[in-house]
């Protein structure tokens, strides 16, 4: 089967345009099958304020209401998307710019309200991707560029979290390709002492995951992370790598330099 | 050659919901191979009033200044376009939201200064748009729908008029298709007499034009179209038609209800 690097990268590149630009050099030179999922930013944010709309808030997590829904299809779809498109172009990397609507790639569930009614949120399920429709831009020399949406299948855009879009994919298309994902961080990898860039620990394999989670010794926001690159393992990506953006050189060769996450 | 519809919609059918979503239902319905071009409408404005971002204009036309090329990227590349696209998903039409820089389809030229610097403006040539990568998605079952959008190569979104676009499109795939286009226009058609909506001339070829202009019975703001319509057809369209939105299935049919334009 064919490698194929499935690349997510969140609000700290996007957000300063030299990070951004540096790291898409690095990725336009990526010579193999490559695709891109990208996070929001603080863009949205600011450009809501710009428009009056009010972050919502329940329990920490943000609730897509219409006016939301409008802004990031905008500034995700839009803005961010296009401009990520045109800087690839410019470094000769045949980027196509897409959200999960387009070619119905990636359809989704509205989120069902439960206690809380997230509003505009799509939850993906990986078995429904369209792979043909990737496979046929991946084929032809494209390499997708996708943002942080998806929609319902009946008329309406969704908010979707980037990492979630990138494993959906990554899972989805590990049945024609070897696939690596990559979560760009904005840590070396994962650490053995947070305090300390240099305790990257380099393989986490089910066993040391174990041990390090009975040492108690990750830093609680890392977990769900891990957790989410075993669930993508198990169903069929060969591995993981959770890395810093600036490495993404490295991180496509198989002396990595991040936290390499495999069965 | 296989028939294909170009089909160009502008701010008219944009701006009201009601009015677009019938269109969609009917774009939808045709069942051939077909492309949508849709202009900006109004929606860019009213949001760049809200973000503090004046309108600009030099004789009358419409000035891309750096914060006006961010905007309409936003609002025509991810609102306007993603909201169609997940419209006619909805009604199963299996649309890819596209801008000239997705997939290097559109390559244009920043419009030189001379008298006026237009800004981010792009101006295209037909004989560079990549017919490879549109011939791709409509032969594995793909309806693009293009914002007003192309891009320098360099790194920079372009503004660019849809009916330029409209153009430029069918011509570069009149070597592959035999392509009719459409612009569904705020009148029944081109009009003998304007305050007359029975007036439609159903046909114009070179000799009628040259007879009505001899007349001096066209409006002044349609003999731009008709120029560029004849443009198109002198660089390999087959035929063009000015019509209403909502005749859209009898203008995809051989006896059609706006104006049609031969050579």
């Amino acid at each position: 089967m064919q490698q194929l690097f499935v690349i997510k990268i969140g609000g700290n590149v996007i957000d300063q345009d030299e990070e951004l630009q540096s790291f898409l050099e690095e990725f336009a030179g990526v010579d193999a099958l490559k695709i891109l999922v990208h996070g929001g930013g603080k863009i949205a944010t600011k450009i809501g304020g710009q428009l009056g709309i009010q972050p919502n808030y329940v329990n920490g997590r943000r609730i897509t209401d219409d006016d939301t829904i409008d802004l990031v299809t905008m500034v995700y779809g839009g803005l961010v998307n296009k401009k990520i498109v045109a800087a690839l172009q410019a470094r000769h990397c045949n980027a196509i710019g897409l959200t999960g609507a387009d070619a119905n790639i990636i359809p989704a569930r509205k989120r069902p309200v439960k206690e809380v009614d997230f509003g505009w949120v799509g939850d993906v399920d990986a078995k429904e991707i369209s792979v043909k429709a990737v496979d046929v831009f991946l084929q032809n020399g494209l390499t997708p560029v996708f943002a942080p949406l998806t929609h319902d299948q009946g008329g309406h855009v969704l908010n979707t979290n980037a990492d979630t879009i990138a494993a959906a994919l990554a899972v989805a298309l590990s049945g024609n390709y070897n696939v690596r994902l990559i979560y760009c961080f904005e840590k070396k990898g994962v650490l053995e002492n947070v305090e300390d860039e240099s305790s990257v620990i380099p393989l986490i394999d089910p066993e040391k995951y174990q041990q390090l989670l009975s040492e108690n010794k990750l830093f609680a926001g890392i977990i769900p992370k891990i957790d989410n690159a075993f669930d993508a393992i198990n169903a069929g990506v060969s591995e993981v790598l959770i890395g810093d953006a600036h490495d993404l050189k490295k991180n496509i060769l198989s002396e990595t330099s991040g936290t390499l996450i495999r069965s």
